[in-house]
This record gives C-alpha cells, sequence and structure tokens, in this order.
C-alpha cells in the first residue's frame, strides 16, 4: 500500500493555511488522489479570497472550509468548536499545520517585531492549534482498534511544517548566502522545539508528532527559481506522511522520508 | 595558561543581565580571578536594587554599571553609546549575552504570550544587542595583532547564555518531565539559531561566536535543587571562555568544555 493510499483509512485531515501554496496543494492532492480522506477541513485567514480553494471545494463535498487566523487565540478555539461539529466522536486524525510565513529579514534589516512576528506564526500558532485540537486528536487516537499499528496518520497525528533551513546543524555561510532569513531560521528551530516537546508530551495519548521538511517548492515563498513543483513536493510528502509510524515519532523528516538533523 | 589567565588580555567584557545569579557571579569571577580584564561592563535592568554588584562596583573600579533593559531598543542604542565612550577606540572585545529569564509554562498553562515574553528576552534580546554593539566588536577585533590567533575571547567574540533544555536532540521525557518548559526551551533553541547565523555573519570580520550551557546551577532560576553552585559553573565556564579558538566557532559548548548537540 503506497502512502497516499493510507489517506483512504484516514477520517479527517485539516490544513491550516490552505489558501495558497503547499496549503492548496496539499488539500487538492488529497481530493484528487483517489484516496482520500473521508473529511478534510481546509482553514484560511479569509476564505472569501481564496478563489482556487473555494472551486476545489464546490466540486468535492469532502472539503470544508473553515476561517482560521492562526494568531488568534478566540480565532484558533472557534475553529476547534467547528471543526468539532463536524468531524463529532470520530475525532480528528491529522492536523497539517501548514500556515507559516518568511519576514524576511537579515543581520541588517532585522527588528524585534520581525523576529516576534514571525515567531508567532511560525512557531507559537502551531503549538497553540495543537493544544486547542487536542481533544479532539486523543478522541480520534482512542477509537483505533485493538492491535492497531500503536501510532499513525490513520489513528492521529500532528504534522509540523518545518523546513531544512530550520536546521541548526545545517547553517552554512554558502547556506546563509542564499537565506539569510533571521526570522524565518529561528522561528522553523522554535516550531522544531515544539514538535519534539509535542511528540513527547502526546506519546501516551498515541498521537504521533513530527516536524517536516517540504523540499524548497516554487510556491509565492520559495519563488521561481526552487526546484520543486507544488505536486511534485505535495506527492511525495503524502507518500512519507501516509507511512509514518511510531520510529518517525519526534523527528524531523524530509519531503523524502529521510531524517534531517536539528 | 589557564582559561581565566586568558582573560588578563582581554580589554574589555560585557556582561548582561548582571544585578544576580550568573550574571553576578561572572562579573565576581572576572574581577576577583587575578587576571581581569581591562574593564567589565556590568549592565542590568534596575542597577539601583542590585546590591551586590553594587559593592563589587565600589571595590574594583574597573567594573562599571550601566542601566539595560533588554527588550528595549532605545536602551541598547543608549547603552551602546555609554559603552563606546567607555572603551573608545579599543573596541569591546567580548559581548557575553546572559540576560534571561524562564516563563514557566507546560502544555496546560502555556499561552502565545508567555512564549513571546521568553522569546523577546532570550533570543531577541542577544540579537539585536549583538547588532548594537557590532561595531565595537568590529573595533576590538580590527586591532588583533598581525599573527595572532584568528579567533578568541582576546581579540573579539560573542558569547550566548544558552541551555541544555534548548538542545532539541536531547528532549526526552524523561528531561520534560522535570523540566516541561515551553517557552524557555523554544526561547533557546531560538537563540542557538541566532548564534549560528551570527557565527555566518560575524566571521569575516574575525569575531568569535559560542552558545554555553552554564551547567545546571543553583541560583534563583536554577532552584535549590541544582547541582552546581555559581562559582563551580562560572569558574569552570570562564576557564573554558579563555581557551575558545576558530575550532568553537558557530559550535554549542557545555561549561565543562565538551560540544553539545543541537
Amino acid at each position: 500500500m503506497s502512502g497516499l493510499a493510507c489517506f483512504k483509512n484516514c477520517g479527517s485531515v485539516m490544513v491550516t493555511g490552505a489558501n495558497r501554496g503547499l496549503g492548496l496543494q496539499l488539500v487538492e492532492s488529497l481530493v484528487t488522489g483517489g484516496f482520500s480522506p473521508g473529511k478534510i477541513i481546509a482553514t484560511a485567514r479569509d476564505p472569501g479570497s481564496a478563489l482556487k480553494l473555494n472551486e476545489l471545494a464546490k466540486n468535492h463535498p469532502q472539503v470544508h472550509i473553515i476561517t482560521l487566523d492562526v494568531q488568534s487565540q478566540e480565532g484558533i478555539q472557534k475553529c476547534a468548536e467547528e471543526v468539532h461539529q463536524l468531524v463529532q466522536e470520530e475525532g480528528l486524525n491529522c492536523l497539517i499545520n501548514n500556515a507559516g510565513v518568511n519576514v524576511v529579514a537579515n543581520l541588517q534589516t532585522v527588528t524585534a517585531e520581525k523576529m516576534i512576528e514571525n515567531f508567532h506564526t511560525n512557531a507559537v500558532a502551531p503549538l497553540m492549534i495543537t493544544k486547542a485540537f487536542l481533544p479532539l486528536l486523543k478522541q480520534a487516537a482512542s477509537r483505533a482498534p485493538r492491535g492497531a499499528v500503536s501510532m499513525s496518520i490513520q489513528r492521529a497525528a500532528v504534522v509540523n511544517m518545518s523546513s531544512l533551513l530550520g536546521s541548526i546543524e545545517l547553517v552554512s555561510a554558502e547556506q546563509m548566502n542564499n537565506f539569510n532569513w533571521y526570522p524565518y531560521r529561528t522561528s522553523k528551530s522554535a516550531l522544531n522545539m515544539v514538535s519534539r516537546c509535542l511528540a513527547v508530551d502526546l506519546e501516551p495519548d498515541g498521537i504521533l508528532c513530527v516536524a517536516v521538511h517540504p523540499g524548497w517548492v516554487r510556491t509565492d515563498m520559495g519563488g521561481s527559481q526552487a526546484p520543486l513543483s507544488p505536486e511534485e513536493s505535495v506527492s511525495s510528502l503524502l507518500s512519507v506522511l501516509g507511512g509514518l509510524s511510531e520510529k518517525h515519532h519526534g523527528s524531523f523528516v524530509n519531503y523524502t522520508g529521510e531524517p534531517l538533523p536539528w
């Protein structure tokens, strides 16, 4: 069974930041892949302006669009309540914390405000969203049949969209030459720490937690010189996600499936 | 020559958060060590209430106390100007970004505000302070004699006081059981990323940059059950700092001198 096929038995997947880029591609690939999850919850700060996402939802009734500004605690709570109404006692199987920004700044242009803005969206929001959705994830995890694989996205999982640029070990002069981004890099290394702490805290409930690098992708964020199309990245990523098990729990995984250093 | 002896040839050292704990001990050990730097600049948010620090400065004229609230950009700029007046054309040899807080919160109690507060003081402030003091560090680095060691605290260095709890790799259930601190851990892993990016950006100017773990120390932050006294931690740490060279540049070093994983 291929990775993507595994989503067939995944009751529900939620993708934040689904209005464009990788988030939109995740929703599109999931819904058109032939092995769709039962429910795909796509969130966006301003769904009204997400034309392609609305088109997808119109043609595929399993796609549910919900408004979510990831920096708003009130918004997160409201979203969790709406998702609860949608998934009921089945809970939420897979939360993909995809929403993220790149507040571009090098040493010369960086400010405290830019650092905090990027940290809030990329590291704090995934933590606060996971916390708010924990009852729904626990509910899904608790419904796993006896003898099932102990951890998987079919059961319950939190997937944090990190970046190779968040790897502290891989920082190099050559890499910094092209990506001298203090706010983005610190926010992603902080997200990796959040992932790893969540992995410890969610393990007793059987909820898988991983940080993933989607590759360098031709999105608004990645730019036109990136080597991967959104389709290529997401196709590989979904295959990897579909095959995740307890051995990946608490790790940092490339879109090709290989482990990455912190 | 022992590590501490190396501070003899270090013209100036600045220690932030010197009102208590490790910062105060750093100033005390440096000034009473027999091999003192020429000038020790000790900063505190509210120097008036730092009784022991004031006592030290009264008895040791090489200790200069300057007010610095590390969250205030205006305050950072003002402090840099005052230090410039003090060190003049000799520049600043060693900046120890020691000021830090622990906004204690686990998954149940964490909020976005707590995450951001800890991140600001522990990761953003060291970056903004280093940026503001860069002209003084460059000035010191440029005065190194021909043929001198390429990088050292005698020449110019930024030392970021990190923590083992900021190591993403070392997160474990056992460690989280005692230190389930989301804001602190994320702030320190973010600081490690800041250190590593700074190491790349400061290298062309010959400025050393490291992140250090001071050990678990019996301070107000470390608590009474910690195994190390402030004297033990700082004695070992200063010895390590005194012996830093280009091989440590961009690394994460324990107070015993061993490398730590990110």
